[in-house]
């Protein structure tokens, strides 16, 4: 499989309702289960590399709207690693102590140190999203807030993490259906959020908001995009970015510091 | 399984040469592969409802000596849960502004917010353990310690979490064994670090530390001694502990603030 179409190319001006929400990759599900396997042995065998070389980091985020399926990507495909070496930060609504830093304080607090995955369920591109979308900050502000979050990632980069950003990309019929599971079924009841349809109401700012902040998408932090209305799919396709990404970064066992046929266990 | 007979009863001095390491529960390691499994499912259920509810938390303390297993645990047993909702803190040397405080500050910053589960590997338990066996601290300090130790876990039992510790308990001849495998096995070299040797060269004095730190097992925040030579039944046994703990705990989904059936999305 070809991850190269769900990049954004640099500098692109994405329009969303040109990318698919609902292909598989001409797979199905079957084939998917089986590589999925592969992939998670990959993702495991890569990481313990990653944390043994302690030199480099990586960095995922996750945005998507509600419903999107940030959650499962985290059980599913994150819990393929060793949770020893990932550090997961969920970022909601900010406290008043966070308020009163600026937007990337408590951000950068969280990024992962040499050797660990960092897994961000929602991010730094909130700032430019839900905030947006309710006139909380102006258009100028949004942009400059953008140029602050390529700066930032740049210096991530320059330091040894890699930023690797997925939106998961679900159509307005499969929000609606998935709202209303969580409506329907008493164990999900709990999940669902009233101010949720606040946001789907929405629907076309976010869209236009998402498509501002996907512009960030550079060679060193890019942004893809998911097809996620297919569960298995969008599993399968971010498993397969992540071995990918891991594989470029190349880490490797470090060299010893002492040598092990002088070494006695007594 | 009966779990009782590895808890260590409250105010009870321990004997570790009383505690055998080997034994397995009278189980065979297929059965136990059938048990994981079940086992596994509970685990994820439990903190799904544990999560939802988002009231208490669950702290689970990793002690061992080198090669004892606690990476093992938490791949094989946290592995169990969604990495959503579990914060794992690696306790290494103290940096210089950690030093600067006291030795449960930095400690305290890591414990689980509600509806988390948190995991120690490593943990303040080592302020009483290597310090002690290297004379960092004289006997008087260590017992200090031990009661600031339980006056700490006393609080955190009164606030909402519930605090479960492991000791990991192999053989002196097991830890040969591991430590000679990391010698010989290319793949995992990088793990072996010569300053264990020193450490297993002080293996009574860390016994009889340990015995000193088994001492603060309580009812709220009790201590197992696991069997810990054969990885599958330490695995097992933990993860029998943990759902009983949860199930002990007893979280709930929480109460509706709103009324399913009057919800329609649009």
């Amino acid at each position: 499989m070809n991850t190269d179409p769900y990049r954004v190319p640099a500098g692109q001006q994405v329009k969303l309702s040109n990318w698919d929400t609902h292909e598989a990759g001409g797979l199905d599900k079957a084939v998917a289960r089986l590589r999925m396997e592969e992939l998670s042995a990959a993702l495991a065998d890569w990481q313990e590399k990653l944390y043994a070389e302690s030199k480099q980091s990586l960095l995922v985020v996750l945005q998507a709207r509600d419903a999107g399926g940030k959650d499962g990507v985290v059980k599913k495909v994150i819990g393929a690693f060793n949770p020893n070496g990932v550090h997961i930060a969920n970022f909601k609504v900010p406290s008043e102590e966070e308020r009163a830093h600026d937007f990337l304080w408590r951000i950068h607090a969280q990024v992962p140190r040499q050797g660990m995955i960092g897994v961000f369920n929602r991010s730094h591109y909130e700032d430019v999203l839900v905030t947006r979308v309710y006139n909380l900050i102006g258009r100028e502000e949004a942009e400059q807030r953008l140029d602050h979050i390529r700066n930032f990632e740049a210096l991530l980069s320059d330091s040894g993490t890699r930023v690797v950003k997925f939106y998961l990309h679900i159509s307005k019929g499969e929000q609606k259906e998935r709202l209303q599971a969580r409506l329907d079924e008493p164990d999900k009841q709990w999940k669902f959020n009233p101010g949720d349809l606040k946001d789907r109401a929405h629907w076309d700012d976010f869209t236009h908001a998402y498509e501002t902040a996907l512009a960030t998408s550079t060679a060193d932090a890019p942004w893809y995009v998911i097809p996620a209305d297919r569960k298995w799919f969008r599993d399968l396709l971010i498993a397969q970015i992540l071995v990918e990404t891991l594989a470029n970064m190349n880490p490797q066992h470090p060299a010893l510091t002492y040598d092990p046929s002088a070494v006695t266990v007594v």
